[in-house]
Formats: structure tokens, sequence, C-alpha cells
């Protein structure tokens, strides 16, 4: 093999199993070399031995505790110092309190002295010790038989590591107080005190929840004595872990000891070598090799495996007091276990250390956009919808029963609230924008009815349907195109409603789901930022009218008060004689109210006086008072109290859940904030309307593209493999009840409805299911979602009932809504790349920040591909402000139209960075791969792999406004630093 | 000594000259011990004879550039991949940008490589080398003769490293067009192609201020060929620093080339060793050890040190992907070298690798909040005030001459605006306060002529004068005393104002300012918290006075304008003619107007009709329409906005300078932008009242303190030794020109002027002088002030003549100054740790920041400390509610005497890190020291030390609340997570 060939050439041979210290020896010229084939080293090739002995036996995780002797006087005690999960939390001495968990960082020094320790101390495998004065004992003895300490030290050994310890947090009530006492005279530091320790216990029931179940515990103890003139080292495995009375702060149980004594004068060194093996047994790869050694120099050749994996930072470049906050990921242990055992397959070649820090430069692949076999085209007539069903139907059971579950509950509640609140707003909205066709009833009751039917029918139950952003504009739209028109709007949305079913059944017969493919970034962001622009410009529109429609006196001088007045003047008597004949009075009730003739001209209302021909006079009369400017501050105090409350999640005040709540409730919370400021002010502002009265009531394909790709797009979403659903989806399924539900929907009058992501997401996220227990710092880990259809159902259920909510509703302010709908248009901007990539513009390259797609598309080409949506953005915008407004989803279509021309523009590899690959292009995309890797495997020493990525990032969809902005997958190439982690 | 006892107890001695390397050899069980004497390792002894040669001259800094071979089908290039000044920026292949600098990151495997590559390879010291040929000739004849490449190899060897480089930044354009080709047939890409050549040349001129003029350039060169079958290694040291051609990226002379050459295979492996030696290179020690090694032992040595020091990241702990960013401070070098000088003293002894990061994870005690010398107490009469002037006279001529610079110009505009808008605001709020007694008017004249009486004759000229929130509140609260007692305000105020000069003179004569040392953070924060909170309440009162001086008419209905009025009734015919005869007339214009009975009462405005004595009629009269509102949103935006550009500050977006110039101007701006609105919208809002009428007019002792206070504190802070002042300062001088500069203004009926904390430090700032170059990602070095008179002097007399900006100030509304006034209180709080101990109420202890005091000392005795602070607050407030108010001043001397008694409460360790100790603690300090050093002494290997900071923080003292709310120095304890580095 190459192997043995650069071997071959080396001048003298290797030194064969004497060479222990491999890496570091300079025998030979011909060692750099060898240096580069890790895989060769004794060190790896013993680890692979004893590593590959039983794989399939995993050993428990380890607790680290460190305890260091304390001399008070006469008294020595063992005190905690540090403990390791996975990473290392630092009594602070004086603030006698944990430091946050943080990397370790070591001296290098350190490890060699910890690797000269265990080569020069005893090391005791598998001893039998069931108590720690028969270990200690057992550890005196060796070392006294193997001549590292005289008998005569023996006691004094065994007296010191007898001793007692003392943990943080438990520390016995008197002993604080009496601590207390030294600083401090006030009386009321005893009850503080007190309060302080039943904290304790609670926190420390808290972190045992932190360990695993199965874990157990190495102690290690360091300490400076008097009667040693050289350091006393001991590694102790017990053959069982044992429970050694109070050695741990945790009960569990004691498998690894060691110890470091030694004379007076280096505390800090001993200190280090003791968080140096502390840190390596928490290393996932070093506490296998502990748990399986077999000998002394199987440990040693754990460290120098360790050795050779660890980072290194140059000491001008960090300051070392620095604590480093654990990072979100860390690269699992198992590669460099892989690493052990490829190397006998003789796979990993070349690259040589390419898992250390410098390889590891190489930017990893976006996880591939897959769509999953459920989006395979079948060929057959309702294939897809046929394999749906039979995927979906052994489920059924299993469906409710997994549904009975305590977690289901506060799912429901968070859900339902959810729903209400968009049901609320977008009902509002639908209202506001079709003169109360549809209104906040109707968005109850399809709501309940269409979410209760797809949960009950669909194929993925865990999608909310809901109102979204997209269908409410092209309402809008729609009932704009009837009024120019003088169409029914009832009846055409009628006919729409039926032809789009039609479609959609057609679409799920005929397997189209399959296209969903064809939808790239680019016309995914496209679509979801024109929605987010009229969101905003409507919403401001809407704002700037209130201005229009309740102007403002702003010539009005408070002293002139009496000279403002509008008055009603009876118009001339002819005409008022004229008027009683001609008019038709279309109201009741006008010939109980007055005899005309006889009418106090003076009390009647603006309204009134029109009605009945009187004149209004005055300068008070075109004006309203405060009513703009009060709903400016609902307005814009609705939006800004939704932001901060969002931000507000991750803010550090209150515990996590208190905050989340808020933030998950922000908006909620805000409607209910400013309707209870209009409310005690009592102005009249614009309220809410609603009706009780359902109506009963061939531009078909434009909603069908829109609930199409607004269903299908979100059901992606959903059935992401982040998600480990384990049920499997039925997109056609889906569209299938989506379709049936919209001609119901039209029938009755409802608003239509399609799956809504981020409400949907939080519906996931609320029934997910994660590891008990998580080291400090470290990330808890997911297992899978509680698939089921009971959270649906129930949530819909209630949302059904909720329509008695009705008499609350008037009380909500119209400019609050428009609050709620500024809010969302922009914060469903703030998730898109697009909006990212529009930032760069304003930004200097220096302060960019890192994306991914930066580091590999150069800049000019990231702001050409941005300016080109900008210009596709303004092109739909101008289409959507004529008369075309009402072909706005074909609009879409043409987007990818453009995407596809812009395969012409840019190379598929900065494409691939910034949006999807077209499917066609699988072919032509290998081709290009060959010729690069070709052009590629002729150059040297590139420093960083640049193929392209193997597949696109999961786009960031954000496309159907929901009205909660809940946890949405995050997206590593869109990290946007001041976007609060949702 | 006690090394050498340590090291004959060993049972066998060292290996001595041949133990190259002793720290990882396995020896003897002794070595353990020797280990931890770092200092007597052969390495280090080495170091210190080449580095202690010839200590004074310093050596060049380094550029490092790294090259690799790029081969283009048989086109071969070196191209850039990466160079450091201080920090890593990597080349960006696919984004063809720089990496954001960051901390090299380094295998240890590649460390050691190297270690074997220079041990291994030619290396030629002091090579006399003029051009790159002859160079490359002299390397191969080096390796032909030591046989380490065969002489057929001589040709392909020289032929490799002579191709040309390509560097980053530097491809000509039409490669650049060529490239674009590829991937781009749009129209758009040459014109984007030429743009970003140009934008290429500009960075790199940026970019060439970042290395230092007497820099010199190291070049490593890393390649794979085919030819090679071991690796080919050069490390060359030219006699002279020689431009070699187009090898570096810019013009800096090289010094060091490091070669590298391999069989293809190990690019990756050769890369990181390019990495490692780059980065040696650019580390402080090893480069002075680079140019004074005299052999290939001596840079074997300097990487041994290197090694030794290095921090070490487990690598299950941390992800090598993660860019580490530059931290703010290193360490620096300096440390290290001392460790090596002073091992020959033998002074560093025990502590061993102390500086690695175990034991760096000691807490760096705080900074002495040294007073200096000036403050010493003389005992003379008038004996400060004599050094002060002796100290000040030898600096006259320099105090103008040295104001002649460039940057004068813009310091000179920037602290004008400040002074304007500081004028503008606190002359507006005083206005308000005293019923325009003294005003906006009074306020510029004032600030014009203390400021330049002080700038020319006062003892620290960087200090600027401004009305400050203390006065401010004293002031109104005088007034309010003075109208509920009915006493003339002007001629009390005269007398205040004599009596307090003639006190300041007093204190300047018996050298009184020495006890500003007993004046601790406990102290100015509660003094600062007060006036806070008094800002932040009176702003809030004001608003909702608005609300009540323009009531909202609440059940208006727009529909029912017509009943909607207000008229003037007149009073009955009796009454009537009464009043002709009874009224005084007041108005001399009145006769003129009317005849009394002839009026035409409908047409008279509220006020004449009152006047008048007409009655007001109508539902309308108690009513004021719009204005509450437009004077909520006026405030509240220009809070809001105020909060946002200081933000803005620190944001992303647009260069640095114009970031920081928004964000400087921030409350400016804001102010600009709100007047026009208000502007625009015209409504009649209540505005800023001046009058143009200097009216000329004993509890001096109040304001005594004050001043006192205000100006001392302020100077002291100005004076700081972070701000490299080297004309010494002069406190007494300083409080005498106050003192008479009181008498003058009282006099005058001017506001009073002390120094203002902020605004002050502003002016510093904008005087600094910073050293010219520092590598990227490293902080700039701050190497003085240019201390001066002429700028201020320039600032007070443009000022003086702002006095005609007058007719322009009557367009700012009062509600716009309100939310300025609201924002100064909150931002004056958010500097506070009073306030950040706060808000550690409602944080869980996990979510709290890593504040040093919390490391230190237990939370619950911080929150007692806070509680203790909380309460007194409360008292203060309380008092400053009854007509107790005026005596605020002297309840700050009642917080003092709280602090004395928290003696009592709190150890000593707490308050030095809580607070300040104060003086009179001094020796019993010391003994409590002794005893915890006694006490500690007894206890082995402690974690960490917990020794007492050796003299407190310096307080964060945001006392005197400028409107400029400008850079202050940082406090290394309070570093609040959301608040902007401003």
């Amino acid at each position: 093999s190459e192997i043995w060939a650069s071997r071959s050439a080396c001048l003298s041979s290797p030194t064969g199993h004497g060479r222990q210290f491999n890496i570091y020896s300079t025998l030979a010229p011909c060692h750099f070399i060898e240096m580069t084939w890790k895989q060769l080293s004794p060190a790896a090739e013993r680890l692979r031995y004893i590593l590959g002995e039983d794989d399939d036996m995993p050993t428990p995780t380890l607790f680290t505790e460190m305890d260091t002797l304390q001399h008070d006087g006469d008294e020595m005690e063992w005190k905690e110092s540090a403990r390791w999960v996975k990473f290392e939390e630092k009594v602070e001495e004086g603030g006698e309190r944990w430091s946050k968990p943080h990397v370790s960082t070591l001296t290098l020094h350190s490890l060699f002295e910890l690797r000269t320790c265990i080569q020069t101390g005893s090391v005791l495998l598998d001893l039998e010790g069931y108590s720690l004065p028969q270990i200690v004992d057992d550890i005196v003895d060796r070392q006294v038989a193997d001549g590292l300490i005289g008998p005569e030290l023996r006691e004094k050994v065994s007296f010191v590591l007898l001793r007692k310890h003392r943990h943080q947090h438990k520390k016995p009530i008197h002993l604080s107080l009496a601590d207390m006492g030294k600083s401090n005279n006030s009386p009321t530091s005893e009850s503080s005190g007190l309060h302080h320790s039943t904290e304790d216990l609670r926190m420390k029931n808290k972190f045992m929840k932190k360990i695993p179940r199965d874990a157990e515990a190495s102690n290690v103890l360091i300490g400076e004595v008097d009667f040693l003139d050289k350091p006393f080292v001991a590694f102790v495995r017990l053959a069982q872990a044992t429970t050694l009375g109070g050695l741990t702060e945790v009960p569990v149980p004691t498998r690894f000891l060691f110890v470091l004594l030694g004379p007076h004068g280096k505390g800090k060194s001993y200190n280090e070598i003791g968080r140096a093996i502390a840190t390596l047994m928490v290393d996932d790869l070093f506490s296998d090799v502990a748990y399986k050694a077999r000998d002394r120099d199987d440990l040693i050749a754990g460290i120098d495996e360790f050795l050779d994996e660890v980072i290194v930072l140059p000491p001008g470049e960090w300051d070392p007091k620095i604590r480093i906050e654990p990072p979100k990921k860390v690269p699992s242990a198992d590669m460099r276990k892989s690493v052990l055992n490829l190397n006998e397959l003789g796979q990993v070649n070349g690259t040589g250390t390419a898992g250390g820090p410098g390889g590891g430069e190489d930017e990893e692949m976006p996880i591939p956009h897959e769509l999953g076999e459920e989006l395979q085209f079948t060929g057959r007539f309702c294939g897809g919808l046929w394999l749906d069903i039979k995927r979906k139907v052994p489920w059924i059971l299993s469906d409710f029963s997994q549904g009975f579950h305590i977690q289901s509950i506060s799912a429901v509640l968070f859900i339902y609230l959810g729903c209400i609140t968009n049901a609320i707003t977008f009902g509002g909205l639908l209202g506001d924008a079709t003169d109360n066709y549809q209104g906040v009833m109707e968005s109850f009751l399809g709501t309940a009815l269409a979410g209760t039917v797809f949960c009950l029918l669909g194929g993925q139950p865990l999608i909310i349907l809901s109102s979204t952003g997209p269908i409410l504009i092209f309402e809008k739209l729609l009932y704009e195109f009837c009024k120019s028109n003088t169409i029914d709007y009832m009846e055409l949305r009628l006919w729409i409603g039926l032809h789009s079913c039609l479609q959609c059944l057609i679409l799920v017969a005929t397997d189209a789901s399959y296209i969903i493919k064809y939808i790239t970034r680019f016309t995914e962001e496209g679509f979801s930022s024109l929605i987010s622009f009229i969101f905003i410009s409507d919403a401001i529109k809407k704002m700037v009218g209130s201005f229009k429609y309740y102007p403002i006196n702003r010539v009005f001088k408070p002293d002139y008060v009496t000279t403002y007045r509008c008055e009603c003047i009876a118009p001339d008597q002819a005409a008022a004689m004229a008027f009683n004949v001609s008019v038709p009075l279309a109201d009741d009730n006008m010939t109980d109210l007055y005899n005309i003739t006889g009418l106090d001209w003076s009390q009647l209302s603006k309204k009134e006086c029109v009605k009945y021909g009187g004149a209004l006079l005055g300068n008070a009369c075109k004006y309203v008072p405060d009513l703009a400017l009060i709903s400016f501050i609902l307005f814009f105090g609705t939006y800004s109290m939704t932001v901060s409350l969002k931000k507000f999640k991750t803010s550090r005040y209150f515990p996590t859940k208190c905050r989340s709540l808020v933030g998950d409730f922000s908006i909620i919370i805000s409607i209910l904030v400013f309707c209870g400021i209009d409310y005690l002010l009592g102005l009249d502002t614009p309220k809410l309307l609603h009706k009780y009265v359902c109506v009963f009531a061939v531009p078909a394909l434009l909603v069908t593209i829109l609930i199409f790709m607004d269903q299908q797009i979100s059901a992606v979403i959903v059935n992401r493999k982040e998600n480990k659903l384990k049920k499997g989806c039925g997109y056609h399924l889906d569209l299938f009840w989506v379709g049936i539900l919209m001609a119901v929907c039209s029938f009755l009058g409802l608003p239509w409805y399609v799956a809504a992501t981020v409400i949907s997401i939080a519906h996931i996220d609320s029934l997910k299911m994660e590891s008990e227990s998580s080291a400090p710092g470290e990330q808890p880990q997911f297992l899978g979602v509680r698939e089921q259809r009971l959270t649906g159902i129930l949530v819909f259920v209630l949302t059904g009932v909720s329509i008695f909510l009705a008499p609350v509703l008037q009380y909500i302010p119209m400019p609050v809504l428009y609050g709620v709908f500024l809010y969302m248009g922009v914060a469903s901007l703030a998730g898109i790349q697009f909006w990212e990539r529009i930032k760069l513009y304003l930004m200097p390259a220096k302060h960019q920040p890192d994306f991914s797609f930066l580091r590999h598309v150069p800049l000019r080409r990231v702001h050409l591909f941005t300016l080109v949506q900008i210009i596709c953005l303004a092109v739909l915008w101008t289409l959507k402000s004529t008369v075309a407004a009402i072909i706005f989803p074909v609009m879409i279509l043409g987007l990818m139209v453009v995407r596809k021309m812009m395969d012409l523009m840019f190379s598929q590899h900065d494409l691939a960075w910034l949006d999807d690959i077209l499917p066609e292009k699988d072919k032509k995309k290998e081709k290009d791969g060959k010729k690069k890797k070709d052009h590629k495997r002729t150059k040297a020493a590139e420093p960083e792999s640049d193929e392209e990525p193997k597949s696109p990032l999961p786009p960031p969809v954000k496309i159907p406004m929901d009205t909660i902005d809940l946890p949405s997958a995050p997206d590593p190439s869109v990290t946007p630093p001041t976007q609060p982690p949702v």
C-alpha cells in the first residue's frame, strides 16, 4: 500500500515497539514523513485494539469531581473545587457559587506532567474496593511495595486521604452561620443563611437531573502536604462502581480515583494536573480507554491520542483568563473513534490530520434538502394518495393512544391560544379588507371546522391549518377586484373555491406535489418578501389613512376655543319643503323621530344633519380631535411592545420558562395591554366589527397555486428530517383534504385555510421529547415528537367553543390589529436570507457577519444576486399596484422562470450557496463537479476545499405569516446577529 | 537555594545538556518534580541567554504572509492563502475576501511537525541576500551540500520556488474579468469587476496602515510537488531585510523565509505546518528569538518555550471549526520575557507554571484607585494651590502651541455641539424649573463666560464646565423653596453664590480637596442614582402634567361634533357695569381695544373672556384636543430615538466613523428631528421660552457641598491614570476658579457651572493620540492626550457667539426636552454598578453576568449590600419629597456616614469588591490582610487565591449628568451585557 511505500522510503527504519513517544522524538529525518501517517502510531494501534474489543457495550458517562486539600490550622479537609459533567464548573471561592460551565483551558505543560504522573505513579486497575479506607490501604500498600514511599509514611498518607469531604452547597448550616458571623453582625444574616441552604438543596436536586442515570463518578484528589518530598500519585479503577460515603457531591457510585499528593509550594501546578486528568476523564474517547485499559501503557496511549487531537491557542493571541463558553455543537467523539477503526481498512489516507483544526476549517456541507420518498412521482392515478393512505392506516390507533400524555395538555393550551390570536388578527384584518363580508366569527368557525377535519383525517396531523398571509392578501385583492368590477364577491368566491377544490383534487390524483422540488429559495423568498412588504405597506397605509379619516385641526389654539364650533344650519325653507317630499325615507324610524319641519336643527348630529339636508357650518366641522393620534399611539405601541416582548425571551431576567411564556404570547399580551389602554382612555377609536350572519354563497387557478405553495412548503418544513418524525407524511392526502375543505368553506362563506408554518412548528416544538439529562452547558438531545391527532383535534374543538368570546371582541381597536400586522410583516422579513443580503449593502465588508455564503461566493456576486431579487420584487410590486393585482399568484410562476434564467448568469456553485440547485440541473451539476474536481486534483496544498455544497441548505421559509411567530428550525447559513434566537 | 534542594532530592540526576526534550521525556521519577521548575529547562536558559544579550534594541514587528503553490495545468504559481499581523486572516477562496482576523487555532501535531522540520531541514541564518533567485540558489546549495536532496533536483526546486506570486486583491484586471466570464454572462459584470479592483487598491492602502512603519516581513511558502519523495524544508534569516520583488503583498522588506515543499498527498498537513510557523513568527517572544538565534537549537528552544505557554482546548469540548474572535486584551509577552529574566534572580518560585491558564484563572487585581500626589494634604496655607500653580506655569507656552493640530478642529466642533446641546437642554429645563428666571440665553452666556475663564486659567484645561444634573436639581428645589416661602429667588441665589464662593476659597486655602478620598463608590452611586431618579420622575411628572393641562375629551363622538362648543357669554349687565369700574386695568392696551360695554362677546378669546368677566359656557371649554397626545408622542419619540441612535453606534451598518458620529450626536439629532415633526404638524405645543433681560442680582454650604463633589469627582475621573496626562493636574486651582466663577455668575444672574464628567471625557477622547498602526483584530494603542487650552477656549468663544441662535430656539417644543431629560436619567442609571446589582434580583443565578464581584462575594452579601443602598435611596427620596428637600446636598454627607457604619456589617474583603475601602481603614485592612495571609499559608493547594483586591476599582462615576453621553472609562467589573460599549 501507499503507506508502506512511503515508509520504506525512509532512510532508517523506525524504532518499533520502543517508540512510545514517536510523535515527539527526533530520531530520523524520515520521521517527519512518518509523522503525518498518524494511523501508524503505536498509541493509535493500542487504542484500536482495546476499543475494538467489545464496542457493543457502551461505557457509562463519567461525572468528575475534583477536591483539594484545605488546611485550617491542624484540621484538614477535602473541599470540592471543581466538577465536570461535560464542561468544567469551578467553585468561585469568594462568591460561594458555581461558575458558569466553560471549556477547560489547560496548559500543555500540565498534560505532560499528568502523563509523567501516570507513568511513574501507581496504577491500580480493577481494584476490588468496597469502602474508602480499604481502597486507600490498597493504594498505600502498592506505593510502599513499589518503593515509591517509605513505610513510615503509610499512616500519614492514609490519614490525609481519609479526611472528610466538604462539597459546595452541602455545607452544614451552623458552619455557614459561623462563616457569616465573621463578616456580618446584622440580624438579617441568619435568615438569609437559612434561606440560602434550602435553596441549595433545591439546586442540588436540579443538578442530579443533569447527570445521566447510569453515570459513574471519577474523583480527583489534589493536595499539598508537608511530610512528602516527592509526589504521591495513584490512579485507581474499581472493579465495581461503589458509593464511597461522602466522597462525591451527588449519589453517584465512584469508579475512578486519581490521587495526587505532593510537597508544599507547588499547589498551582498540582491543581492544573488535577484539572487535566478531570478533563481527560470526561473526554468521550479517553473515558472509554480508561474503562478498557489493561495496563498503564493503555492509559498513556489514551493521553497521547488526546494530545494528538487537542486544539492549541498561541499564548500571544489569547488570554487564558477568559472562560470560553461551551460551543453550540461539539464534534462527536465518534469521528475520532472511527478514525482509529478506519485505519485498519486503510481508508483514511493522504489527509493525515485533516480532522485537526486546520482541516477543520473546511465548511461542513449543508445538509441535503431531502424531500423524502413521499414526493416521488409514482406515475399512477392517485398513486401518491394511495401510498399516503397505506402509510397512515397502521398508525390510526397509536395516533390517539399516544396523545394521552401530560405534555399534550400544555401543547393544547399553547396552540389553542396561538389559534385564537390568529383567528382574531386575521379575522379582524379580513373583515377590514372585505367590508366585513368575512370577519372574526367566520374566522373562528372556519378554523374550528377545517382544523378538526384536517387533524382527524389529514396525512400529517401535526400540521395546524390557519389563515395565512398570502390567503389574506388574495382575499383582499379579490374583494377590491369585485368591487371595482361590480361582481358579487361571495358568489365569485364560491366558484373560485369549487374550482380550486377540483384543481387540488386533480393535483392530488396526478401526484403533482412532486413539483415542489422546483421551488427554490429564490422563489420562496420572492413570494415571502412580497407578502411581507404588502403587510408593512398596508399597515402603514391604514395608519396614514386614519390621519385622513380623523383630520387634526393643526391651527387650533387653546385660547381661541370659543371660536371653534360646528353648527347644523337648516336649509332654506323652500329646500326643506322639497326635501320633505322628495327624499326617500330609508330609515323606518325617521318618521317616529321628528316632524321634519319641526326639527331642532341645532340638536342634530352630523350624520342626521347631512341626511336631512342641513348644512354644516363652522371651523370645527371637518376636524376630529385626538382620534388620529391615539390610533397612532395604539398602532405603534402594539408594534413596539410585541417586538420588545419577543426580545424579552432572550434576556437574562426571570427563569427561562417565564420568559419563553412571555415571548411566545407576546402578540396576545400586546393586544390585551393596548386594548386595556384604549378601554381606559375611553376614546371612540375604530373598533373591530363582526356580524353573526353566515352568508351562504374563474380565477380558481390563482388560489390553487397559492394554496398549493402555501400548503406544501409548510408541509415540507414540518416533515423535515430534523424533526425526527417516525410515522411518515402524506403530502397528497393533506392536499386532498385542503381541497375538500376549500369547497366546504366556500359554500359556508368561511375563509380558506392552509397549513401555517410557524404555528405548526410551534405545535411540533411543544410536543418534543428530549433526553432528560444533559450536561451543564450542553444542549439537550432531541429524541422525537409525540405524533398523534389528539392535541390538534382538541385545539380546534376549543377554538370552535371560543365563538362565545364574541362579546369581548368589540373592545379591540383596529389600530392595535394594524400594529400586529406591521409586526408580522417586519418579523417575517427578519428571517429571510434575502433581507440579510440586502442589509449587506449597508455594511462595510469587515463588519459583515460570517455567513457561510460569504465565505464561498464573492461579495459582488452576492450583491448581483440580491439586485436581481430586488428588481423582481420591484416588478411584482408594480404589477400588484396596477389592475393586474389579482393575478399575483401567477407571478410566482414568473419568479420560477426568472430563477431558471439565472442559471445563465450565475455559476451552479454560487447558486448552490445562495439558492438551491434546480433539479433538472442534477446531471449538469455532476458534470460541473467532475470538471472542477479534475481541475482541483492538479492543485496542490489547496488550503480549503471549495467543493460546492452537495445540496443546498434547507430554505428558511417563512412564507405563511402566522401571528404567533414561534421558533422555527434555525438555518445555519442565516444567523442574523441582531435577531434573537426565537 | 530551594530549587537546588529539590533537585538533589531526585533519585537520578537529569541527563544534562542532552535533554533537548526534557519536558516530554520520561527518564526518571524525579523528572516530575523537576518539571514544575520550568526555569531550569535548558530551553529557558538558552532563551535567557540570547534574549538578555542586547535587550535595549527592540526587534521589528513581523508581518507574515503564507503562500501556497497552486497548479493550473502546467502553470504553477504561489497564491497568498493567509496573513498574520498579529492575528490570522485567511483568504476565503470562494468568497475572494479576507476572513475576519481570528485567533490561530493550531494542532499540537503541526507544532511538533514544525519542530521536526526545523531540526531536520536547512537553517540559514544571516544569509546575505539581495534577490530571490540568489537566495533560492543559496538554499538549494545548502540542501544539496547537506545531502538532503540530490543535485539532480536543484533545477526543479529552484524553478518551483521562483514561480510568480499572486496576492489577494492584487489580481490583474484582465484576470478577474476572465475569471468572471466563466460564471457570468451578464453585461453588468465588467463594470462591477472594475469597480471591485479600485476598491481593492483602496483597501490595500488601508491595510498598509495596519502594519507598523518599521515592520519586516516573513514569508512562508508551502507547496506539494511531484518530484520530491520527502519534504524539502528551509528556514532563512537574511542579514538585511530586503524587498524581494512581488514576494510580499505589501511593500515591506522580507527578513525571514520558510519554505516547505513535499511530495503530493499531504497538502493539509503541510498547510498546518505553515500556519504553525506563521503563528510563531508573529509571537512576540518567538520573533525575538528568531531575530537573535545563533543556531538551530536556539530556534528549537524558542518553539519549546512557545509550546510550554500554549493554551490547550480539549477536543471533546471545542469545535475547531469555530473561528475565535481576538480577545479585547491579550497578555503581554513581557510577562513571559520577565519570567525568563527573573529566573536568574530566583524570584519566581513555588508557583511554577502559574502563568498558565490554570494560574491565570486568578482575578487580576483591580487597578488601584490612585488619586495622585496632587491631593496630598500639605498642611500649609494655600499649599496645594501654590503647588498647582508651580506645576502649571512651566506648561503655559506649550498649552497653546500644542493646540495647533488638525485634530483640534474636529475636537472643537464636536465639543462645541455638545456644549450647545447642553446649554439648550439644561437652559430649557432650568427655565422651566424657575419660571424663566434663568433660561436658555443665560445658559449660553454663562457657559461661554465660565468656560472661557476656566480653560484659560484653570488647573486642568481639558475639563469642560457645564450645567450639570445636581446643580439643576438644586436650583429647582431652591426656586420652589423661595416660592413657597416668598423669598426673592435671585437675591437669595446671589447670597448663596457669594458665600459658596467664599467657602470654596476656604476649601482651597485649606487643601480640603484631599477629603475626596473618603467618597467611595457607595456614596457616589447613592448621589448619582438619586439624581437619576429625580430626572426620570420629573420627566414623567411633566408628561403626565401635560395630560392634565390639556385634558382630552374622552366622550367625544365624531358624529356629534355639532354639539360641542364653547361660548363666551356676557355677564349680566349689572356685573358688567361693576366690572367696568372695579377691575384694575393691568393691560395698557385694553382701553384702546374695546369699549367694554360695546364688546362683541362671541369674538373674545378664552383669556379675554375671563378677563372681562365673561362666562365660558359649553361642553368643549374644558378640553384641549390633540396637544396632550402629540406631546406624548414628541416626548416618547425623542426618548426612543435617542436610545436607538445611541445603539446604532454599535450596529454593523455603515462605516465606524459615520456610526460614531450618529451615536455621539444622537441627542441633537433627536431634538432636531422631533422639532421638525412638531413644526410640520404645526400644532400649538408648549414651546421653549426665553427672555433677553439679564436680571442683575444662606444655605450656601449646600451649594458648596454640591459644587465641591461634582467638580472634584469629575476632576478625579479626568485626571485618571488611564488618560496618561503628562502635565499634571490642579485640583485646588480648579476649585479656586470654580469658586470665583460662582460669585461672578451669581452677580450676573447666570447659572452656576462645574466640571461635567461626560463631556470632559468626550473632550479628552477627541484629543487622544493613538498609535497609527494596530494589527487587524487588535485594539490600537493609546499614547496620550493633546493637553492644551486652545480647544476649550475656542469651544466657549463659539458658544458665546451662538447667542444669535436665539430666534431658532423658539421652535423647540418642551416635550422634546422632557424626552431628553428622561433619556439622561435612564442612560445615567445604566452605567451604575448599583443598578446592575438591582437587576441581579431579577435574574436566576445561572443567567447572571460574570461580574468579578460575583466571583468573590457571595450573592446574598451582594443582595444585602444592594438592599442597604435601596433603603438609603428610599429615605433620601422621602426626605426630598418633604420640606427638607432643599437640604439634599447634606444628605450626601449622610450617605458617607451610612457607608462608615457598613464597615460593621460587611467584611473589608466584600467591601473592597463592592465598594472602595475607606482610607482610615488602611491600617486595619493591612492587619486583616496579614491575618488572612497567615491563615492562608497553612492551606495547601488553594485552587484560587482569594486575596482581597489591593485597592478597589475606579468608580464608574456618572454623577454629573451631561446631555452628551459620550464614552466614559470602562469599568472592568461592570460590563452589562446589554449596554453597548459607548
